[in-house]
């Protein structure tokens, strides 16, 4: 399912996706507040409210994320930079695949974006308002909804898991619900994987997932729970142990 | 699809199965050799024989190895020694489990088959005869056989691996063909998969795979086919340079 949070058009109200537009795109954070402080409460309770919707329609056993935004790397660096207090350099990369001149502009934009905006880790809502996107806001609130629900999540890539970010800041105990499918090569991801003590599933050299490694991931996890609840053992099939190699 | 190459015992002619019974079981090769050369042979034959009728059956696009086989971590440590020319000690692992004491005995009755047989990396049929399984050498000619009907094959875990170490050595243009599945933490596996230069998709901990880690990659390669062949690229949807992140 597609969700809205900040597309700058309009979707006819009848296509079959969440419409939960927070605003018609964030304002450019290097030169003040990515969002209202509204907007960023606004985005998180649309991600909350579509778990909740989605819950009340069927059994959902497993959520995996995924976002397609534009600029999106640039916010994702930026919130971990914050939560990590590693330097811009050490975790921008080159996103959609820009130039090493490009690559120079970015790390300035979001070296400034910090300097004005002085995001504290220590407000997480108020670092999705300095520097954050509604795509990762609503990301983080499908994780503190799913975590609620108990239902676990499958983290898409570089992302999605600055929404984790945001996400376990505000609620730590979402942190139990996250599986990491993939690590992307964008450099800023091992470094919120290692904030977040999670391991990747795989590691296939990925950088643009857009839900791609959630879902490469949902099946390997059903795949688990199958020989989990399936597969007989060893000692259930009696095999003796002289006849282990 | 489960053939049986060497089970002690019989089955029923009915049984949905490839019937390709090389022997009742290996000789001892901690004295001797595991096999007849006239048995390497045949069991290498057998497994190309099930390629072909698989072939002749239906269109086969990709092929994934497995094996079901007692003590056969065993010749597959043998063969991954003998092609590395490493110690046994150091490519020897604790198979389905085995303890401190039982891993000595493991490690000393390799190296006593490696003294005795003496086997020759440089004639691959004779470190099957000598040190193998006869599901060694029918996962080896799976993989010839496959190469040789231009279908690649997803090769499993340790014992797989090391039919492919025999295939690859009798004819190295099979090396092309091979997807490494999963890294076991069999510790001789990490070996056999540097000296094919292959990286497996997944590091997950298995160790007895059994075909389910080839069975997963196969997933993974359906959904990679599909990414290549219907995801369209940013160039393809027509998204400016401008608007990439």
């Amino acid at each position: 399912m597609v969700a809205d949070l900040g597309v700058a058009a309009d979707f006819d109200p009848g296509l079959p996706m969440f419409h939960k537009k927070v605003g018609r795109g964030t304002a450019n954070f290097a030169v003040g507040p990515a969002m209202s402080r509204r907007q960023a409460l606004r985005s998180i309770e649309a991600g909350i409210e579509i778990v909740a919707e989605l819950v009340s329609q069927k059994a959902l056993h497993l959520l995996g994320t995924g976002d397609m935004g534009i600029g999106n790397t640039s916010p994702s660096t930026a919130i971990i930079a914050v939560f990590s207090g590693r330097s811009v350099a050490e975790v921008t990369d080159r996103g959609t695949g820009i130039d090493d001149e490009g690559l120079r502009r970015k790390i300035a934009a979001i070296a400034k974006g910090l300097a004005v905006n002085r995001p504290d880790p220590g407000d997480p809502l108020g670092v999705l308002e300095k520097v954050g996107g509604y795509e990762i806001g609503g990301i983080a609130g499908l994780i503190i909804g799913a975590a609620a629900h108990r239902v676990p999540v499958v983290c898409d890539g570089f992302i999605s898991t600055a929404g984790a970010l945001i996400a376990c800041a505000l609620a730590p105990a979402a942190r139990d619900y996250l599986f990491a499918s993939h690590l992307s090569v964008e450099a800023g991801h091992a470094a919120m994987l290692a904030h977040l003590g999670l391991v990747p599933l795989f590691d296939l050299k990925f950088r643009l997932g857009e839900g791609t490694g959630a879902a490469l991931a949902m099946e390997l996890i059903d795949a688990a729970t199958r020989v989990l609840a399936d597969i007989r053992t060893f000692e259930e099939v009696a095999i003796a142990d002289a006849q282990k190699g």
